[in-house]
C-alpha cells in the first residue's frame, strides 16, 4: 500500500541479492524507517522484538530469515540452528512454524551448496502467496463492506470497528482485517473505521492509524474502552479483525480485548468477521481456549509506553506507581458462536461444523 | 486509608479554619502534592481540572465551595453565584447538584452573617455521612467477598477485577467499590485485585493502584483489554466497580469500558457488582442507555498520555499519527441485567424490580 504517495510492501529483498529490508514498526507512527537484515540473528531479534509483527508477516521474515543463514551455513547443522533460532522468537504465531517447516521440506533434500539460491526462491514465493491471499480476502471481504452500505440504503458511510493491527504492516500487502477496508474504499465505497488503541502496545493507535491515514481512508482514534458503547448506540456496522491463529471449529485467538469486542457485537447484533489466511488455522486443535497457549509478555510493556514529546523526540514514560505489579497476556480467544464469518482467500465461511469442514477440504487441497 | 502509614481523608478543613486541603490527584501516582484551596473560584478550578474527581469527593468539594464562598461573598447573590460557578464546574456528576442544593436548603434561609458558619458546619456533615455511607457499603460488600473466599474453601486469596478508581480517592473515604475491598483486607480475607488500568485517563492504573499498594492490598495492573481473558481463564471470582449514575431501574452509568466488563462477567458466570451510595441513583430515570447524556470529553485525553520519564520528570507523550482524528466518550450504560446487585449503605439489592422497589423505599425514607 501506499506511503506519503509511494507504494511499498512491509519486506523485499534488496538488489544486492543477500539483505533484506523491512520497515522498523517500534518507531511507527513517529517516523518511518528502513531496517536492513543481513543475517538470521537479524531477523530473530527483528521478530523478537517486534521490528516486524503479524502473523503472516512474521511467516515471510521467518523465510528470509532461513535464506540469510543458508548464505552463513547451507549445511544440516546450520538450516537447524537457523530453524530453532528463528522458531523461538515467537511462542504464538502459527505461521512462524509454518513457514519454517515449509522451507525445512524444500532445503533439506538439497545440496547444501543449493540451499541458498533456492531458500530465497522460496522466501519470495512466501511473499509473493501472501500478497495473493490477502488481496482475496480483501476481495471477500468487500463484498460484505457493500452489503452493509447497500443495508443503510447507501445513504451513509459504513462504520467499521478493528482491533489491533492486521492491516498491510501485519502482512506483505493488503492486510487481512483491513484488505476488505483498503478495497472498498478503493472501489469508491465510502467507510468510516473506529481504530481501538489496542493497549498495551498500541497497535491500533500507532499502526492501523498510521496505515489508514496514509492511505487516505476516514478513520478515528478510540481507546478499547469505548467500541462496546458506540455499538450501543448503534454506530458500528461491522467489525474485522484478524486471528493469530484459529482452531479447526473456528475459535479465534487474537489480540488480547478482541473476546471483549465480539461480545459486545452479539449483544448489540452487530456481524463480527474475522480474515484469515487459511495457514492461521490450526487443525490439530479444537477447543481455543483449553488448548492455545496464551503469550506473556513483559509487564514493562503494561506499565511503560511509548510516545512523542512535543519537542519531537520519542519517549518512554511510566504510567504506574513504582510498587504495583503487573501482568500481561498478549491474546485471548473468542469463541466460534461469536464470530459472524471467517473471511479467508477461499471466501467468507460461517463458523459452524458445515461450513468448517467445508474450509478443512479447501485447506487439504491446498495442501495447508 | 493510609498513605505512607499515615491516615488521610481526600479533602479537610484546616486548622485555620478558613482554608481546606486537598490531595492534587492529577499528580498521583508519581507526585503525593497537598493543594491548599482559599476561594470557592479555587474550588471550582479544582473539580474542572480534576484536581479532585469521584462522584462523593465532588459533591464534599462543593459543599466546601460553598462555605468558602460564603467566607467571601455571604449574600444572596454570592450565594448564587457560587453556586452557578460550581454547578458548571462538570457536567455528569449528578452529586455536585446534590450537594450543592442541600447547602443551599441550608443556609439561604439563614442571616448571611451567619451563612459561613453554618456552611462549615454542613460541608463537614456532608462528609462525615460520606465516610459513614461508604464504611456500610464496605461492611455488605465485605460479607460477598467472604463469601466468595468460602466458595474457594478458603483455599486461596479471593480474586477481585475493579475498573476505573472509585476507592477513597474517589469519595471523602474508604470508597464505593473499593471499601469493600478494603474490609476484607482489614479483616484478614486474602485478597488479590485486578486493576483495569481504564483509558484514556488511567485512574485505575494511576489512582487505585496507587491507593491500593499505599494501604498494602495485593493488586496488579492489567490493560482494559485483559479482563475478558482472565475471568475466561477463572482467573476472577467477582467484579466490584462504582457508578456515575444508576437509573431507577437499576441501568448503570460509569467509567466507559465498564459495560465491556459486564458482559465478560456474565459470559463466564462471574458476579458483577456495583457499590454506589444512594444519592448516586437518579429515580427520575429509567432507562439508561436512552436518557442518560454521556459526557465527550477532549479527543487530546486519547491522543496523549501522560507519565514519568526515567529522569523522574513528569511529561505528557503523543500516542497516535498528528493526521487521526480521535473521539472520547467518558462513560458508558451497563444494562441491569448484566449486574448482580447494588451495594449501597442499605445492603445489596438485586436488579430487579421488586428489589429496586425496596431500594427506592429506602430512598425516600431517607430523603435522597
Amino acid at each position: 500500500m501506499n506511503v506519503d504517495g509511494q507504494p511499498y510492501r512491509t519486506i523485499w529483498l534488496n538488489d544486492d541479492g543477500n539483505t533484506v529490508s523491512v520497515i522498523d514498526q517500534t518507531l511507527l507512527p513517529h517516523r518511518f524507517k528502513i531496517v536492513k537484515w543481513r543475517t538470521v540473528e537479524d531477523v530473530a531479534a527483528g521478530i523478537r522484538n517486534m521490528v516486524v509483527r503479524g502473523a503472516p508477516l512474521i511467516g515471510a521474515s521467518a523465510g528470509y530469515g532461513i535464506a540469510l543463514g543458508m548464505l552463513g551455513d547451507p549445511s544440516d547443522k546450520g538450516f537447524q540452528r537457523a530453524y530453532e533460532l528463528l522458531l523461538a522468537s515467537r511462542p504464538t504465531a502459527v505461521n512462524l512454524r509454518w513457514a519454517l517447516d515449509r522451507m525445512q521440506g524444500t532445503l533439506l533434500p538439497l545440496d547444501p551448496n543449493d540451499r541458498a539460491t533456492q531458500a530465497f526462491t522460496t522466501a519470495a514465493k512466501i511473499c509473493d502467496e501472501d500478497v495473493s491471499n490477502c488481496s482475496a480476502i480483501g476481495e471477500y471481504g468487500r463484498s460484505l463492506i457493500e452489503q452493509a452500505w447497500d443495508n443503510t440504503g447507501r445513504s451513509r458511510p459504513v462504520n467499521l470497528l478493528t482491533h489491533c493491527n492486521a492491516g498491510w504492516l501485519a502482512t506483505v500487502d493488503w492486510g487481512t482485517a483491513l484488505a476488505p477496508i483498503y478495497k472498498a474504499f478503493d472501489a469508491g465505497v465510502p467507510v468510516h473505521v473506529w481504530v481501538d488503541e489496542t493497549r498495551p502496545r498500541n497497535q491500533g493507535a500507532s499502526l492501523t492509524a498510521w496505515e489508514l491515514g496514509q492511505h487516505g481512508v476516514p478513520h478515528t482514534v478510540i481507546v478499547d474502552n469505548a467500541g462496546g458503547h458506540l455499538m450501543q448506540q448503534g454506530y458500528v456496522d461491522l467489525c474485522i479483525v484478524g486471528s493469530d491463529r484459529t482452531t479447526g471449529s473456528g475459535d479465534v485467538c487474537n489480540k488480547i480485548g478482541t473476546y471483549l469486542k465480539a461480545l459486545a457485537a452479539r449483544d448489540n447484533q452487530v456481524p463480527f468477521y474475522v480474515a484469515l489466511p487459511l495457514s492461521t488455522i490450526d487443525w490439530t486443535i479444537d477447543d481455543g481456549i483449553k488448548s492455545i497457549p496464551i503469550e506473556t509478555r513483559s509487564p514493562e510493556e503494561v506499565v511503560n509506553i511509548s510516545g512523542i514529546t512535543k519537542e519531537g523526540e520519542v519517549c518512554d514514560v511510566r504510567l504506574t506507581p513504582e510498587r504495583s505489579a503487573a501482568l500481561n497476556y498478549a491474546f485471548d480467544v473468542t469463541r466460534r458462536h461469536l464470530v459472524t464469518s471467517l473471511i479467508t482467500e477461499y471466501g467468507a465461511f460461517r463458523t459452524i461444523p458445515e461450513e468448517m469442514a467445508k474450509l478443512r477440504q479447501k485447506a487439504e487441497q491446498a495442501d495447508l
